[in-house]
């Protein structure tokens, strides 16, 4: 039998609602399986085993007592990316400057977490200021290769089974990078959907809210668990979360799909490439092409403008005070950003908003349209954190997108096939996404 | 009887559907108003009767042919303020600059009014590229008032019966002001419900539709149908349109209402303080007085750096190639948003979300807050249109805010009383207004 901590949380909850598993045993499980391979993946920055023990303990206690019913993710470990602040273990954002603090109080969405039972399993790596400069993280698959970025703990961590679920950001490729690379579910639901108080801000306009599972319903249980239904915030809409129940049921007709190869088609690998093309023959569904508005096309410039000029407003305490601990590359971007003056970073904006409604448009109709999550697997060496070219548009628009660990690329790495869907559509997109996990595409290896 | 201009759009819709009143009947009545008043109040930019006609007599016979179902404004007239886009009358937006200007296509909510069988009644007068520069027209309670802006035109229309509904926009005050100054209905809904495409831009992240009418029911029926259910645009959310039948149905239970003063209390004069402090004794329901967090006392700055940031971007053309034709305060305004720099365009930016969610924690639990519209009545003179001083805070946010018709403030003039809510509870809003418009404040008269 495999140990608890390759179950999946889905998995796991059903497991412990029979009372064939309790909650201490798993993180037991994970600490083990924390222990014997950290050491070469790196994927934690803060960890206490006695705190997640405890934890797991009184939630076994919760469950005995009949106190877990309505928490759904009672007794379930998740890594939280090490920019979210959480009251009772450090948050230091991936940089010295942040070495040792202490928030008082937790991030919401941690607050929603531990108001679902969840375990705070530790903090997981990020990149620099969830930027690009890498931490120590490696990549499961391969320790010579990135894992990708920033989210580098939290998907590197889910991938060997440390943890079953994990939660992270994206303002530009930040969960779907790394969950390509090592060959996991990432989720980023519709941006709004989820609130940012307590997290790191560094370009409000992008950043979004992300999680990774080895599953596609562990992705949608998670983001359902994070969604404050209690009240909005000054920085969310009412969008709907993932709907559990018509994911329970499993999709009776095939969904609707579509292929958007996207004006950066070309820089994907050629393996890349024929691996998509090749993979939805397999489906044995009809998979119309769909060409994007060339307004499209611009995306990646606008996101550039809008992305750098946010960060160097927020950065600039970083850059103005601390510019010996912050990366060279990180200072290069600050300074690109601080010269962008208000009327091209307001045309930016305009465009952005023209962008979304032209891709929506596009994708209007298709329960999911299929595009690479990165250009190729991880690659080799850990100075980047790989490209995020695959998902500036998507994180651009605040559409839903999901990397599904389905494809195989050069050396036999994991590659990620990503799903996309106008914004509000998560329900349908995680649908079309647990039909495609189940489906195929056929692995040809 | 009265003519048939005086009916409301709910009392002229249930005429045609009995067969007992025809949209050209309507029609000419409307115009026959408009003939006998506009010389004095001077509510439209353009108007063309025989075309006001000819959409009519089209209404009709849909009705006539069965084709009416579903149009929910089918055969009303309604007036469009000068900056929406409408393919059959020139768009001029309040400035000599677009003089002659004939778009070819129409803004969105004007093609979902049209697909909703209304008639585009013709073009209503706005201040100066909807800022305060003042149109023509006059208040209809005393031509020497103004009727209030920059949604002037429609808000008097409205009032002396020329028609039964009209449309507007609110950046910081141009709905409810003109609402209060001419006694009707003014509605701006949650912002990011109603699209914007067409409309003039002039500060996206504040910019807002709203509408006016007679009756709580007109309003809430006339944003019902601009809503565009079809799809989300760059701009909207999915934030839910007023629920008719909750309106139809009337409400059992009186409203849970409570009272705002708000920071800016002392700009009201004292019997517009009055007004509202001895009405509200009179609605026989226990009105508990809320205190808005410190932070919304910054609304007023933070709105300011916005709007005027956003406006020298877009307005920049109007400033660069037309500095004649424009007025000095507006090439003032233009001039001060041209001299903000990004970041404290984006600091204003952080702070509005900020202050949106302190302000919605504070109206949470009530199904309507009520506060001043205006600091008075309609002031003598048409120089200016008066402040927005009570409209700016909730422009910020984005909340649904109304102003009703119920006080009377200095000379027996019509003194609007606002309510609001948070992001998204606009069904709510419209019930307890609705409330309110049955059940008093009495007038002291």
């Amino acid at each position: 039998m495999n140990p608890p901590c390759e179950l999946t949380a889905g998995e796991a909850l059903r497991l412990m609602a029979d009372d064939r598993l309790d909650s201490e045993a798993l993180a037991v499980s994970c600490l083990e399986r924390i222990d014997r391979l950290e050491p070469a993946v790196g994927a934690w920055a803060h960890l206490s085993p006695e705190h997640l023990l405890a934890q797991a303990r009184q939630a076994d206690q919760r469950r005995r007592e009949g106190q877990a019913a309505g928490l759904v993710l009672n007794g379930i470990p998740v890594g939280v990316k090490d920019i979210f602040d959480t009251c009772d273990l450090p948050t230091e954002n991936g940089t010295s400057v942040d070495h040792g603090r202490q928030p008082a109080t937790d991030a919401r969405v941690v607050e929603l977490l531990r108001a679902a039972g969840a375990l705070i399993a530790g903090k997981t790596v990020t990149a620099e200021l969830a930027v690009y400069a890498p931490g120590k993280t490696t990549n499961p698959h391969d320790h010579s290769r990135t894992p990708g970025g920033s989210s580098s703990g939290s998907a590197a961590a889910v991938a060997c089974s440390m943890v079953p679920l994990a939660i992270g950001t994206q303002t530009n490729g930040s969960v779907i990078r790394p969950a390509s690379y090592c060959g996991v579910v990432g989720y980023k639901p519709t941006g709004g959907l989820l609130a940012r108080a307590g997290i790191l801000c560094q370009a409000p306009s992008l950043d979004q809210v992300g999680v990774f599972s080895r599953r596609v319903f562990d992705s949608a249980l998670l983001v359902s668990a994070l969604t404050d239904r209690s009240r909005l915030h000054g920085d969310t809409q009412p969008w709907s979360p993932p709907d559990l129940a018509r994911l329970h049921n499993g999709s009776a007709a095939p969904p609707r799909l579509a292929l958007a190869r996207t004006a950066v088609w070309p820089e994907a690998s050629k393996t890349t490439r024929e691996a998509i093309l090749t993979g939805i023959t397999t489906l044995g569904v009809d998979i119309e092409e769909i060409v994007l508005p060339d307004i499209a096309g611009r995306a990646v410039g606008c996101h550039r403008t809008i992305m750098l000029a946010e960060m160097a407003y927020h950065y600039w305490h970083f850059y103005d005070h601390h510019h010996l601990q912050i990366s060279p590359q990180l200072l290069a971007m600050i300074e690109e950003g601080q010269a962008i003056g208000l009327a091209i970073y307001l045309e930016a904006r305009e465009l952005a908003a023209e962008i979304t409604d032209a891709v929506e448009q596009a994708l209007a109709g298709f329960d999911g349209v299929l595009t690479p999550a990165t250009p190729t697997p991880a690659p080799r060496g850990l100075a980047s954190t790989g490209s995020p070219i695959f998902c500036t548009l998507w994180s651009l628009c605040g559409v839903p997108a999901l990397s599904l660990p389905l494809l195989t690329g050069e050396d036999d790495l994991p590659l990620g096939l990503q799903i996309v869907a106008p914004r509000g559509m998560d329900s349908r997109l995680l649908q079309a996404a647990q039909w495609l996990e189940e489906a195929g595409p056929t692995d040809q290896s």
